[in-house]
């Protein structure tokens, strides 16, 4: 029983530094939830300062440069801080995604380049944005997808769907801000606006679902003070497709939107704390246990050594499930109990975040599910990302079924698919 | 860029890091195998010893407690071996199961003193054994759980599933010999035996998902030379209730189900073999693709000292999407799109991972759901493992849904049971 429990005590250890390795993922993810922020703002300001043909916020542009590149340095920074060896959690794949986003990370200087050159539309550069804040988002889904800490991936699906939402929320920003710029609104981006709320809402409805109670408090309390009304109003007007719309509104909308989105970023930053206190919570209590088991340890030893018969006849008994048989042996009794309930305790542990991690990864996986569609669809029908998503919402309202099972119904037939070249 | 490749790089290391660890991993479930057949084979032999009164077989459970007893060594040493900071795949999770198992291990002395003296029925002391071989079970589980490399957790879950469907064979075993030897089979052993069976067959049925079409096909030659239809006729004499058993038949029944749990076992090893070749393949394949991504970013250190800004443009050129704009920076462009293509391979490699290890863990939720539900049950209406079981059983078969499907809906509703003290 002494080996068994070293090995309790192995676990713990491994625990604890996992959880560390974990509190460092959580740390990064919200270095990365700041540096999306800072360039969804830079977006916003380019496409007003494209959109003036370079007249208006050429300053304003400049000076969200130098907030995006301060956040990045400390993104960078603290990247060259992790230790090889002393690692993130998720580590081989948590690495490739944090390669792929630095990778999309250098496009900047040259997306602004060509903003201050006037070289190309606003939707061109807000798509280079965009791709931009995607490498970084998939680098907090995978964040998510490979924690197994099961309250902390709870908020990082948490965090992860109120960056998603807050993100189609921009692009919806710099839509609704085209839109009114040229005093109307296209079939394209019609469907678009449509497809940018009806999944803004899905991310919240997530969020909701797997944030913590004091997380969920504060994002109800700030709902009834955000400009909502407002929104659902020029939303109305943006939808009110025949219509001329007011440019004079493009503005406002604009910085209705931005300042929805600094109140959703709030609520970022609290669900970041949030994070790092579950797991500083979780890497305490784990300490706690390691110094239970280990006295245990230290106990098991000395009554071995003082009475090693004692102790092997009532761990005998309590192996058989007879602590009847303890009585007179006291000592060895209260040990081989208190064995045998550590050892109950962490099978139930075991089980339990074992269970609790299957609601978190069903509902990360059908966001996999999707995106892959999404992928054979391009591939196989030459669609954009936006056509390939619209493909699907299509056939699911048509066969009354949820978007996740067309996706199923598209994988499951990928293979059979003739391959465009 | 350069950055980004280094990442990449620190992402292959960190692979090839967490592939060893579940080489050693798959090691230790081969190890595990061996002495749950070494186990299964004790638990019969005691049964035959303890039904004939210690008449029979003394010399060879003797002999079966040696063969046990040396595997249990090896399966120490192993451990041992194991340098602290090393690690096994799945660390902590699997480090706690080891516990477990290990603390189980040590009632083996106390069940064979046991059955020497005669004391307790064959039915009492099997049931012994099979918590033992439980636990053992239940770290193969954990490590197919913990596997994030999906080849290999598929081979770990088709594992699992065998090993689990001949330990249901064991126990079909058991029972069968003993209603034979008595010459009758009461109810609560002809309910065993129907769930017995059904239980293996799901089990194998899993296991032929998951394996390799080698071990398949092996497999499918195996059932070939099987004494299956012995086992079909012998079986059929059990479940014709009312009839008078004939007691000669009880070796012949213990002799044939042995042989057939020994051509299980042969496919078993088959698939360990299996098992580490897929280890060894994924790091060797992961080796060269490191080889290829230090090549690279050798490459580029030098491209960059030799002609920075020719580097530079072909990389902005890259980024933004116009490799037309690469013409007359040959080397740079052929870097960076190699570049590229590395990241775009990484990106694809990830989502498929992500997407195939989904199906493998459908597999494993099932049974963590089944077992849950049916601890829920035993703690809130006082049953026994086999009773929850069939509760869960009959619900399923009332209401014609599957077995998960009712576990997940007495876990749905387990907080409002009451708690029976």
């Amino acid at each position: 029983m002494q080996t068994a429990l070293s090995y309790l005590v192995a676990a713990r250890h491994q625990e604890i530094h996992e959880l560390e390795q974990l509190n460092r993922t959580c740390e990064l993810v919200r270095a990365v939830s700041e540096l999306v922020h800072r360039l969804q703002n830079e977006r916003g300001v380019s496409n007003v300062y494209l959109a003036s043909g370079g007249q208006h916020d050429a300053a304003r542009f400049d000076a969200r440069i130098t907030s995006s590149e301060l956040t990045k340095a400390d993104v960078l920074k603290w990247l060259e801080g992790i230790q090889p060896g002393e690692g993130l959690a998720g580590g081989s794949r948590l690495f490739t995604r944090i390669a792929i986003a630095l990778n999309a990370l250098e496009a900047l200087p040259h997306i602004r380049e060509n903003i201050r050159k006037r070289d190309g539309s606003p939707l061109k550069s807000s798509e280079r944005y965009t791709r931009v804040i995607g490498s970084l988002l998939s680098l907090v889904f995978e964040a998510a997808d490979v924690s197994v800490e099961p309250k902390v991936a709870r908020l990082l699906v948490a965090l992860f769907n109120l960056m998603q939402a807050k993100e189609y929320a921009g692009q919806e920003r710099a839509t609704g801000a085209r839109a009114f710029a040229i005093g109307q609104v296209c079939a394209g981006d019609l469907k678009s606006l449509t497809d940018l709320i009806d999944l803004q809402e899905q991310c919240f409805a997530r969020f909701e679902t797997f944030c913590s109670q004091s997380v969920l408090s504060q994002w109800q309390a700030l709902q009834a003070t955000m400009p909502l009304a407002d929104i659902e109003r020029m939303r109305r007007k943006l939808m009110a497709a025949n219509m001329q719309l007011d440019s004079a509104l493009s503005e406002t909308w604009f910085e209705t939107c931005s300042q929805r989105m600094d109140d959703i970023h709030l609520v970022e930053t609290h669900l970041t704390t949030g994070l790092q206190q579950a797991c500083q919570l979780r890497i305490a209590q784990t300490q706690s246990e390691l110094e239970d088991q280990q006295a245990l340890l230290t106990d098991l030893s000395n009554a071995r050594s003082m009475a090693p018969s004692c102790v092997l006849v009532s761990e005998l008994a309590q192996a058989q499930g007879q602590p009847e048989l303890l009585a007179g042996h006291a000592m060895g009794s209260r040990l081989t109990g208190a064995i045998f309930d550590t050892l109950q305790t962490q099978t139930r542990h075991l089980q339990a975040v074992s269970e609790e991690l299957i609601s978190v990864r069903a509902a990360l996986d059908e966001r996999k599910h999707i995106e892959r569609a999404k992928g054979v669809l391009m591939a196989h029908q030459s669609l954009s990302e936006e056509e390939a998503y619209r493909l699907l919402r299509q056939k699911a309202m048509n066969q009354n079924l949820r978007l996740v099972d067309v996706a199923q119904s598209v994988l499951s037939i990928a293979e059979f698919l003739p391959k465009r070249s």
